[in-house]
């Protein structure tokens, strides 16, 4: 009799029908109408939609602890005001690690186990997932300008190599640099990362082209919008992943179609602080690789990757004047699929041979019933309080809605101090204000 | 010691704090920081965010039981080839009923208790929703095609006029009369339709420049644009509510201002089907009275109102880009106090004198923490799934997530029932096709 390290009895695969799903190191090994096999563990999820799960890919994690400051401000202001004054008073290795445990709760509860993070003392961040079971890409924001963790150019990228040599050989968790933004970062800084990248092989993973601001200013400085500066400065690869892309001359999507660099779209973000709609069903039409992210929940104000996926299909729908714009199998393929394969995972779908990263949706609920066609539903109708079950690399993270690698009171608890001691921060500033 | 039907102990009210509530006679009595008093019953929520529930202000429930079908079409070739078939063959007293209790357990689970709906056999509609206590104006489609309701406009005017006359004195619903939209019903329908309305004291609902083609086609036949056209037959007034309202020209936001209409925004149905954006933000500078709707469950693919809430006041600001076009203070207030005053009800604030219609959310959740400005948390942050309490006219229609006046296993098996109905039909046709 084969033997699976874990079994799902019969979940409801779109377009297959009730199946058994059997796992073992990690991978989806066998598919069938019926498997009958030992098993380590076996989970019993009568007719649950089986999907894979997502991949979150932009986010800065240890933000949810300034999650909803300064709603309402467009980005600018937003960072300058808010955000940057916030995180030089509290960004510590603490402060992460607790904002961290928060983000990676939340992403787990709604089906997330991929997410490429951008932030301070990442090296907190890796801690953190690998005892939670989550994958993660993680990178140092690397800037221009001296914050708690480097004062010089130089130094960010001496920590930031620091930081990938010491996670090597890692199983879930892999480095990634991250030079914040072309309107951050000199062309020098740029150019040190690419070599940086190079010399270690690691993906890059940067901010490019999110308001018509940064477009104008970068232009002004040199004389370029903002890729089309990365291209002249030999910086765009296939191992360059760009976050927003919300503004894009014809010219400059030819380049990064040619380049093969990858796009996260982020639209929750990208709406809330007003920096505009990409024009993503532009870019899937000439096969530019689209994948998803939240951004950091201080902008969002989530890291729901299911309402970012609905919000994506509907939105561009009603701004195209297209109702197939962006069919539901579409964007969950650029929300599980595309962000997996983004960066060298064969994850995203459920298939034998690909990486067991899975999540199943309960469809016993009012806004969910009667069912006709799984993949819609899900997209145009489920919350990510539907999702029941998630599995990364073949390890259950969450059972009936229960986290099992992730104490949740204690994270609640955590949070809730955090919150205490930035609100009366933010009450005193106000004082003197 | 004063005497209160319902009292809320412990609630977080933003602006004020930690508060008691007395309910008396279905109305908000009292709100202090703590009230002792007699109740006959008490409940105590322990600082969960007390706001006003969700009026929603355009819908077809008894759709619910089409979720889903027809995903990423277009308007009129999913109402065509889609809709109105399925409609032809199923609409029936069961299946409103049936469709109706779906609906409704959804929006209570989801924190609405005034719903304006326009659909077949409204009878059915008010039965539901007097058994489930839940608020709504009701009202029978008035077309110029047969349908099993009509053959005439005439027989269903006269159908609208029973249906009203049986509706007197009742305590939560209230009839409305609902002439499809200027594309379904001519000149004369909707004159005589006006002409009832002022007869009986009624509002009037309908669609009114949904899509660009509509536009076009109403230009066509009338020479006119659609608001235009109403305002030319005399049939606008501050009794009328008209849905969607995407396409209006400068000459049309100021006849709709200067005639006090109501304006029904449906962003998400807008969207999944393709019709566009209205310009909401322009309205509400125009002080045009707009309130929201999610519209049927078949085109949005929800009647989850704080989901559209939140993607109201996303969208507008990256469509606008203006990070302030739509705060969260003020798309609250279009979802709840200026969907409810639409139709005369003095509801939607927490307020000493206005109905007891509120909600309570449970913030005790890794996507609700920190908590620093409640009201952006619930637009930006909260699921409808967090909604733990529902209350309508003082009644507790949900606790803790329990549904207390619909038997919510029952409504699943029936919308189970239907769905294998439909789906048996839905694959007749395509193996026809």
């Amino acid at each position: 009799m084969e033997r699976f390290d874990l079994l799902i009895k019969e979940a409801l695969l779109p377009g297959r029908g009730i199946v058994d799903i059997g796992i073992k190191e990690g991978k989806i090994h066998k598919i069938a109408p019926k498997i009958e096999a030992q098993a380590k563990e076996t989970v019993f999820v009568k007719g649950k939609i089986l999907m894979p799960s997502f991949a979150n890919m932009h986010t800065h994690v240890p933000m949810s602890l300034l999650r909803g400051i300064g709603a309402d401000l467009p980005l600018m202001e937003w960072l300058q005001k808010v955000i940057w004054p916030l995180e030089g008073e509290f960004v510590s290795p603490e402060f992460v690690r607790a904002g961290t445990l928060l983000g990676v709760a939340e992403m787990i509860k709604s089906g997330t186990t991929l997410f490429m993070d951008m932030y301070f003392f990442e090296e907190e961040v890796g801690e953190v997932c690998k005892n939670a079971g989550i994958r993660a890409g993680l990178g140092f924001g690397i800037l221009d300008f001296p914050t708690k963790v480097a004062k010089t150019p130089e130094e960010y990228l001496k920590r930031a190599k620091e930081f990938a040599l010491n996670l090597k050989g890692e199983e879930l968790i892999f480095p990634v640099l991250c030079p914040h933004a072309p309107y951050t970062c000199s062309p020098d800084t740029l150019k040190k990362a690419k070599e940086l990248s190079e010399e270690l092989d690691l993906f890059l993973h940067i901010h490019v082209a999110e308001t018509k601001g940064e477009v104008e200013k970068i232009k002004e400085e040199y004389g370029q919008t903002p890729v089309l500066h990365l291209e002249n400065i030999g910086f765009l690869s296939e191992k360059v992943l760009c976050a927003h892309m919300v503004w894009l001359s014809e010219e400059e999507m030819d380049i990064v179609k040619d380049r093969k660099v990858k796009v996260a779209h982020c639209p929750e973000s990208n709406l809330k602080l007003a920096s505009g709609i990409a024009p993503v069903p532009e870019y899937l039409r000439r096969g530019i690789h689209v994948c998803l992210g939240t951004d950091g929940s201080a902008s969002n104000d989530n890291l729901d990757m299911l309402e970012e996926t609905a919000t994506m299909a509907k939105l561009h729908k009603g701004n195209n004047l297209d109702a197939k714009a962006i069919d539901a199998p579409t964007a969950l393929k650029v929300a599980t699929e595309k962000g997996f394969s983004a960066v060298g995972i064969k994850a995203g779908k459920v298939e034998e041979g690909y990486e067991a990263d899975l999540l199943l949706i309960d469809t016993d609920k009012p806004h969910l019933q009667p069912l006709y066609d799984p993949v819609a539903q899900v997209v145009y109708c489920a919350k990510s309080s539907d999702i029941d079950t998630v599995i990364c690399r073949g390890k259950v993270l969450m059972e009936k809605g229960e986290l099992k690698t992730i104490d949740e009171e204690e994270v609640l608890h955590e949070a809730k101090k955090w919150g205490e001691k930035i609100r009366a921060f933010l009450d005193r500033q106000q004082t003197l204000g």
